[in-house]
């Protein structure tokens, strides 16, 4: 196997350290001292620290296991809540610290970097978009009501997310994880009641 | 009325800074200049820029209208979406710039600062226990659901909220707002249809 290239070093490290120290926090030298290059070679590769960023920023999207939402044979609303577990045990897993970077890079670089706001608002996109899919499945199998808007419901719960591990982050535990699987699979999609969400009505 | 001496103008410049800049992203120096302020006068006042940012915080939290949720003669879900609507409103009258003061900081200074970290998990504490308040107000006058738990689903609530903050900062439009008042309170709460939840089911 080829030894990663410097470049690749530097998107690596980017990946670690923009996602620990944010944005604003993270100078090119941080990046470059965990990547062992010369600062100098940083504008080698990179005309400015946001278009590392950028990169970073995809490779994470690559690593959030949203093939876990489209693929196999579980049931819609079992796939969802898998992709959701896979993160969940990410923050854990993380110490509860960090936190979601399209999340953080939306807090610390949306208004100032175009690029990234619309590289943030096409990630979230996307994912809302994958959750969608996996909602339609879901209604016509009959595991969710079909007077719910998929399109809405999921770009809601994307947003929930990112608010759900901030809170995570505040007070280092998973308890804000339990609040969101109970809230989005029982309350409002229904699920693990038989029968749907009136069951109990 | 007596002049603001120079304490309250750097808590009035830092509320406004801070939060235009985020924590890591200000410097001790942006503040002290937008307070017309030398900057040696700051470490009169402040022991740290944590310690600042910790009295905007307080200030941001009283300025965020909780008080719409307990008071007044409003159904109870009426109140809480007046409350959620004054919070979108002043995202609008900010340009989807800025962000709320508390995920903001939740992202920039939840791993490094305890003080501020137990601040935050505090405020986000409160503010779901008077939403909690009301949504029990609605469940004895039969608005929502008795089945549901108040308190998850009011912790879920700021959670949720703090993440749309985040993707209107990324869209740039109120649209996300439209999804979280359509999703929680119709879909989540069941408002908004006669008869609760389930009328159409």
């Amino acid at each position: 196997m080829a030894r990663p290239s410097l470049r690749d070093k530097l998107v690596e490290a980017a990946l670690e350290r923009l996602h620990a120290q944010g944005f604003s926090g993270c100078s090119v030298q941080d990046i470059t001292e965990a990547a062992g290059a010369p600062k100098g070679s940083f504008y080698n590769h990179f005309k400015t620290k946001e278009l590392l960023a950028l990169e970073a920023l995809n490779r994470y999207r690559n690593e959030s296991r949203v093939d876990i939402l489209l693929k196999g044979a579980d049931p819609p609303l079992q796939r969802l809540q898998a992709h959701f577990e896979f993160l969940a045990e990410r923050q854990k897993r993380w110490d509860f610290q960090r936190g979601c970077m399209i999340g953080n890079f939306g807090t610390d670089m949306a208004d100032a970097y175009p690029a990234m706001r619309a590289a943030l608002a096409d990630t979230m996109r996307d994912w809302a978009g994958a959750i969608a899919a996996v909602l339609r499945q879901a209604q016509a199998q009959g595991a969710v009501s079909a007077d719910k808007d998929p399109d809405r419901i999921a770009r809601f719960l994307v947003d929930a997310w990112e608010g759900v591990v901030i809170r995570a982050r505040m007070v280092k535990s998973g308890a804000p994880f339990d609040d969101f699987f109970e809230v989005a699979f029982a309350d409002l999609l229904g699920a693990g009641a038989p029968g749907g969400r009136c069951s109990g009505a």
